[in-house]
């Protein structure tokens, strides 16, 4: 029954007003990052990973720059508890790199996990508890002071078992469904557990903020870490840390405010991976950073092959629209926008070449691997003028000129507009020739002769319908001696408006394009000739223009 | 080059502090929507809607509920243009609904858009110049005051022509490039615009404003949105609106805090279609909404329906995370997920009926078409004994007993852990039978008599390696006497720690099934029985659960 009645704000406002964050305006550092690929990402797969897999994707998060992954929660998963112990004695972390494991806070538990991370050079014991009003009632039926307990016990326990234990252990805490708990309680139930464990400056605790289920707008949020932030005991001595999710589709947002408001660290995955809609991208998060001018700590430049292993490991998709990664996030099918990107990149090479500010891109596709031919400008009945110049020049080498390119637009357009699907550069070129080299001519130039007396003096042969005719004329240069012969033989104007050409190659034995524009109508007749010889693809040019002409009078 | 250094923020602060609207906690009334599907969204596809998709995608807008659709650019595209003419001259307008087109602030352009939009019982005409400090320096190389001056002279125009055509014409104008723009500049702009329409509460102007390319943190945005609510003209006779784009992954933020800074009104797509990284989703606006118990004012109740037209109209593919709508978004793999979810059901149905308040759910996924068997419990090597315990209680009617579930779900989990996919319920019911039924048995027992003499007294036939012994025994039950046969014969306790029983389908001629526990080291073994004759399928349940202690001995 789709009846909002049912629903209401699952979510508890901080006490006092917590705001101060919106004073500030961005991201100015990059937080700890921490992913959670291999344990809430794997969770959620409809087919979770392999040993060998995630071995991989470690590798994976290894080399993008982690220096904390959690590796899973190895009391609750046989493959999870060999990963764990493959990567101790196979010696795969590296020094700088620190694993994470996860636990309920359940004595058994608790105790299996130490077994399991025996050996590990440093290691996070991540003990959780649920401390929402809705886990309490309905699934725990414990009281806050019962909770909290809970916590409490598992956080004697971890210190305890950390002091027996050969091992470098670091304790992090998170108040599970934090979202739906009132953050009195859940700083409360903190502050007990950081009361157990007294971190110092030299042995933090990490107080772990999860957004289980996102439940409010990421302001509210924000509000709810500012007043964690500004109450944990020990608190320069705490790493604050965000986990969030992203049912309401503000997982990023919650992430950005949250650092705004105090957080220190990040709990995510590579392209939102993870339970339901997903935990906070990492990506993104690091990405929107990048596009601001702060490095994000994390090497992020061959988005391609990221992108190919991550979805080869967990049979995931990542969508076309997916920022800074998905297949369609750099294209510009619309011509107002095609021209725009095509002049700021001019403006760029000529002006400002240090800084990026090209209009619609909101970062160089270069620098995450991608190229402007295939991933930038693309065809469709979208486009315009602007971006079948763009393709013909930064595929094939040709430089339409201006003049012309509007009626190479409507050319495109109108097979676009009729077909409905992308128009391919090889296409693109197939329109171009069609219309101006390659149709059905009325007539041929069969033979050209000149004489240089008094400027210029030409003979030419035309062949129409079967018939041959030779007409002189004359002018003050060759192309403009054979129009003269053309306007005469056909009594009718060929005045040339535009006329342009270059080489197609470089090196000297490349052939040249010419274009050529004659007057007709608002807008002009056109055609291009492709030779060796210059003077010969002009009189094509010509030719090909003067027979369009007469086609569509 | 993957360097943060060439990269700057491109956005500007309002020059007064803006942020009022962090004292509101959600969006308490749902805004205007404005459907760009066919517009923003069909202009970004690879392969742009035809005619005959259009107008389906039309008829799925209006069924939705949508009041204010943009139906395209007149003025540019043949198809749009016909697509447009087909809306009117075959009266397809609803009566509450308003067609809106889009033209550029120039003059042949609003010509041909005004001709276009003959004979539309009501249109909004939508006109926009680019505003932002790039396009003014790299695209146009104008000046504020020229730039200014082509909002103005569009401005003019429009109302010159509406006052011209026989027509209801509504104004709408964007500052394109907003976000890159002077906060202080687009006011100047917009200001200018509204100076010239002069808008009454009969006959209100709409002010949009592009997040064209999302620039900033979600705040940022919200404070330069104050800052034009506070100081437009005309205010009480302006609609303000938002066009928010995703290219930080924020996009839905974006128009949240924008609404609770002053939007009166929302332009966006189903499922954030559109350029680059899309549009802002509007189906998880509303159901933001709706999950807090506002009214969207929009008809989501068939997602599945509605996901599959969209699919197939605009060859897009929605992810399988997309909240709300994604084939994973309300899946629960966990085994502590799938635990407090039952609870929370049963919860619900015990407490509180009327409320929804289940653990990890945020909306009941029956409102939106889908289901609870396929859709939220699945089960996969992260899942534990609740899971597999409702999987089969919801496709088989069978309800396992608590002190049975650990076993069972060590079971599954043995073979999830190696298969590494997930177990489809037909599997789970493949497993559960294997273990507690269809195996290798030690012995059979064939046949069975009681008399009911000072308590039950019984003869057991028992079958093992080919040969049949009868014994005999006695307890304070039927049950209680075979497990004192079966004790006796295999001189072995065989203790009855758990029994269950009831039918398997309503009705008196259905089968009942049995559950059986006997005393086996520290958790016991299990048996059960299927029969039409509840003590055949106890004894059954008993036979099996005592072979598997043997076999496990």
């Amino acid at each position: 029954m789709f009846d909002y009645r049912q629903y209401q704000r699952g979510y508890f406002m901080p006490p006092v007003s917590c705001m101060d964050w919106t004073k500030k305006e961005y991201v100015d550092k990059a937080p700890v990052w921490c992913s959670v690929d291999l344990r809430d990402g794997n969770q959620a797969l409809v087919e979770p990973m392999s040993l060998e897999q995630k071995l991989e994707f470690f590798k994976l998060l290894v080399a993008v720059g982690f220096k904390e992954i959690e590796v899973g929660f190895p009391a609750a998963s046989e493959t999870e508890y060999e990963f764990l112990r493959t990567l101790i004695e196979k010696d795969m972390i590296p020094d700088d790199v620190t694993i994470q494991v996860l636990t309920q806070a359940r004595e058994h538990i608790i105790k299996k996990t130490f077994e399991a991370v025996k050996g590990a050079p440093r290691a996070v014991v991540h003990v959780y508890n649920s401390t929402s009003l809705a886990q309490r009632e309905q699934v725990f039926r414990k009281s806050k002071e019962e909770i909290k307990q809970i916590a409490v016990d598992g956080a004697k326990l971890l210190k305890e078992l950390a002091e027996k234990e050969e091992g470098n252990f670091a304790f992090e805490y998170s108040p599970e469904s934090f979202t739906g708990t009132e953050p009195e309680y859940a700083l409360e139930v903190c502050n007990a557990v950081l009361d157990v464990w007294e971190p110092t400056a030299d042995n933090k605790a990490i107080i772990n903020l999860p957004a289980t289920v996102e439940m409010s707008m990421p302001h509210v949020f924000a509000s709810q870490v500012e007043y964690m932030s500004k109450n944990l005991h020990f608190r320069d001595n705490v790493v604050l840390s965000l986990h969030p999710h992203n049912d309401r589709g503000t997982g990023v947002a919650d992430a950005e405010l949250g650092l705004l408001a105090g957080a220190d660290r990040i709990e995510g995955t590579l392209f939102g991976n993870g339970e339901r809609t997903g935990n906070v991208d990492i990506i993104t998060l690091a990405m929107n950073m990048y596009a601001q001018g702060v490095n994000p700590e994390l090497d992020l430049s061959n988005m391609p092959k990221l992108a190919e292993t991550f979805e080869r490991l967990t049979k995931m998709k990542i969508h076309e629209r997916h920022p800074y990664c998905g297949k369609l996030v750099f294209a510009a099918f619309s011509g107002s926008h095609q021209d725009a990107i095509s002049k700021g990149m001019h403006y760029r090479v000529e002006k400002d070449p240090a800084h990026w500010t090209v209009p619609y891109l909101p970062i160089n596709p270069e620098d995450v691997g991608r190229t402007y031919d295939s991933d930038v400008i693309r065809i469709n009945s979208q486009s315009g003028k602007g971006g079948v110049a763009y393709v013909l020049e930064h595929n094939y080498g040709m430089i339409i000129p201006k003049k012309m390119r509007e009626d190479l637009g409507y050319a495109v357009k109108d097979i676009s507009d009729v077909q409905h699907k992308e128009i391919a550069p090889d296409e693109v070129l197939e329109i171009f020739e069609k219309r101006y080299k390659k149709f059905t001519p009325v007539f041929k130039i069969t033979e050209v002769h000149f004489k240089q007396v008094d400027g210029i003096q030409t003979v030419v042969t035309i062949e129409q319908d079967g018939k041959k005719v030779e007409i002189e004329a004359s002018g003050n240069g060759r192309l403009d001696a054979v129009s003269n012969a053309l306007a005469k033989h056909f009594n009718k104007p060929c005045e040339i408006m535009c006329y342009e050409e270059h080489a197609l190659k470089d090196g000297s034995d490349s052939s040249a394009i010419a274009y050529v524009g004659i007057e007709h109508g608002a807008k002009g007749s056109f055609g291009i000739g492709i030779d060796h010889d210059i003077i010969r693809a002009s009189i094509d040019a010509l030719e090909s223009a003067m027979n369009r002409s007469l086609i569509e009078e």
